[in-house]
């Protein structure tokens, strides 16, 4: 079964929005098998509506569309497929009553004739409830294609998916898996990377497919394979990693599925171990990071963000001297900083950032993306200079990222040591 | 002139990445006066590919492509264009010195063979330097249709699009503008919204378009004009913004072009005054919201974020009886948490957190989404609760950006003193 999804909303196609709902569909699609063949983004006018699910249904057999569902004027979606069906509009008496409970739940005892239309829907689809929205989704079949209409909202997208279209669809139509497997490389350009492994690429069996997806310092490589044996699909994935493994230790860093703070928080945990950072260019940027995994207040102690040069003298013990002899981004002050925190907070391990993120603010001889950060631990501190680019919050990003990482491999480093 | 987006890549129908590219690019055409159509994202498949590129070509005058011009096998624009315009691939060899001199850059002596075919480039079209990569963008022109296909790397895209592709657009092709002003509510829902509206949104002049972009307790008023003359259509649009201002007074707290941060350094800047945050619930991201503007390091002195209550009582004096008392996530707590962190930095504002973010750690008096905020300013200290919802990182930003709110409020109702 081929799939198509269509977003309807002029605020994608002026970038007022990122489409972030595709992705989410496509991952969602591709753990009961379904594979998403194209994505359209359109606006909310009739005639393109019209022509793009026209189009859609000709190429693929189930179009999932989002968007345009609203109660208000600019939104058409509904209207506009009760006419692609030669379909009416009918009051739906159960509709309205959870349309009215909504409103009573938000302490609104009348609803406007607006909200009522939201319970007049098309007659020939099966309504597919919205929980916790007015906008109401709907499932049209003809032909044996299937037009399945959502709200954009994607809270109420998702909620809908998970609720009915995905099972819906998986019982109708799964017949496997199509699964990735993506492994995270670094120090390596694509191309030398290509013909270090153009040996394991060109033994590589049919079905599985590889790709290579370069960003900053970084090459990730993603296996994927389609079929119906689960077991056996996994099987022959672990293989080829584990060949990978064996071309190019010295290149891989882990698999795309652990997120490094997830990694750096389950080893923390593993050795009981605590951590705490003191922050400068980063502006809790990198606490944030740590605290975004559940459960990360059994290892992450806190933070202290000192943007001020006042505050690294006074709160992270800083020396002056330090400051006016090698300035805030060097690496005298980012051990100091370090140092501090580490004792400050009583952690085994403390992070510590100082950089000139920009715009503004550099030198000649220290520019715009210069970063000093640090890592203290049980055997001492130690710090690394890194040169990024001149954006400030990709500045601010890689930075954070840069040190979670060096910490990832010097906690892995540690865990062997004790193992 | 109609302009339609296609990105090629895999990584973006199995959800891998979400497309950022084409929000920046329509936005960026926008400026100008260009209108995106039509947006498709397709995979990296000859077939797909020459099928999408005909269709957007009968749709469109111009089509901007995205993606697939890395070196490795599993991309395969270049070569498909060259298909497609019946061409063949020649050997630049300016492009050549540029590949080498990258390379040489990064202390890589030699280049292989998939660098060097790098250079090679279809003869028909006009070539595109990329200063930072490998992969050069390609102009073909066919029947006054213009196939526009750039890397897929933000960085590489971003890049090619300002220094070349748009100057040469605009210069082309723009005949305007096409403007957009979005306005702020919060308070009330879409449909009673649109029914407060209905007779300002009937008075509208025709060729303003109305849209309303609902999000969490918020509703976005977007109203666009396209035309030649910026002049008047800003002016058409202030009026209307003007005439919605008198409709609405009680609903409108800003407009998206300002966000809330850099809308509270604006004030900062300008009253004079200083700011720090004590942290627990956010993690740090209040903190980096406050840092991700420009020059803040003139208002913003740091920040404390105690996860752990040793660190609330060690370093912000959070008494012990208010924790036992009140427990951590408290009103008590919260005010003590600002106050001592105003002391403590020597700010004028500070704001604090503390909440259950989840996904444990509720109960049944304070279930996961309970945050308690508080700001701490010139006259004294004020908590608010909020009850949010079961998703840690949507709760971790929701507070950060409900704190933020409430504090870009209370600096305009200062400022106002203050004149």
């Amino acid at each position: 079964m081929k799939v198509s999804i269509v977003t309807i909303g002029d605020e994608i196609l002026i970038g007022q929005i990122v489409d972030t709902n595709s992705a989410w569909i496509a991952q969602r699609l591709n753990e009961i098998g379904l594979q998403v063949q194209k994505i359209y983004s359109i606006s909310d006018a009739e005639e393109e509506i019209v022509r793009t699910l026209k189009r859609a249904g000709e190429l693929t057999d189930i179009v999932l569309i989002t968007g345009g569902l609203g109660p208000t004027n600019d939104d058409i979606t509904k209207v506009t497929l009760a006419k692609i069906f030669n379909d009416t509009l009918v009051r739906d008496e159960k509709v309205l009553q959870h349309v009215k409970d909504l409103f009573l739940k938000k302490g609104r005892k009348t609803i406007n004739h607006l909200n009522e239309q939201q319970a007049d829907l098309p007659s020939k689809c099966k309504v597919l409830l919205n929980p916790i929205g007015t906008a109401m989704g709907m499932w049209f079949e003809e032909n044996n294609k299937h037009f399945i209409s959502m709200p954009g909202v994607p809270r109420e997208m998702k909620g809908m998916m998970t609720d009915c279209v995905l099972p819906t669809l998986q019982s109708k139509f799964s017949k496997g898996v199509f699964l990735h497997r993506t492994i995270l490389t670094q120090g390596v350009p694509e191309s030398i990377l290509a013909e270090k492994l153009f040996d394991w690429e060109n033994a590589l069996p049919k079905p599985i497919k590889l790709a290579y997806l370069p960003s900053e310092n970084r090459v990730r490589l993603r296996l994927s394979v389609k079929g119906e044996d689960e077991f056996l699909l996994n099987e022959m994935l672990r293989r080829e990693v584990e060949k990978l493994n064996a071309f190019i230790p010295e290149h891989i860093y882990g698999e795309e599925k652990d997120r490094v703070e997830q990694r750096v928080g389950d080893l923390l945990l593993k050795n009981n171990s605590t951590v705490a950072t003191a922050e400068s260019c980063t502006g809790g940027y990198l606490a944030h990071l740590i605290s975004s995994i559940p459960g990360c207040s059994k290892y992450f102690r806190g933070s202290v963000l000192a943007y001020d040069n006042k505050i690294k003298q006074g709160l992270l013990n800083v020396k002056l001297d330090s400051l006016t002899e090698h300035g805030a981004v060097s690496e005298q002050v980012v051990k100091e900083m370090a140092i501090s925190v580490k004792q400050l907070m009583g952690v085994d391990y403390a992070l510590s950032t100082s950089g000139i993120a920009g715009p503004s603010g550099g030198s000649e001889k220290k520019p715009v993306g210069t970063v000093w950060t640090a890592i203290a631990g049980p055997n001492g501190v130690k710090a690394v200079k890194h040169q990024l680019g001149s954006e400030r919050l990709s500045n601010i990003k890689r930075s954070a990222s840069a040190v979670l990482l060096d910490f990832l491999h010097q906690l892995e480093s540690d865990d062997k040591k004790i193992e």
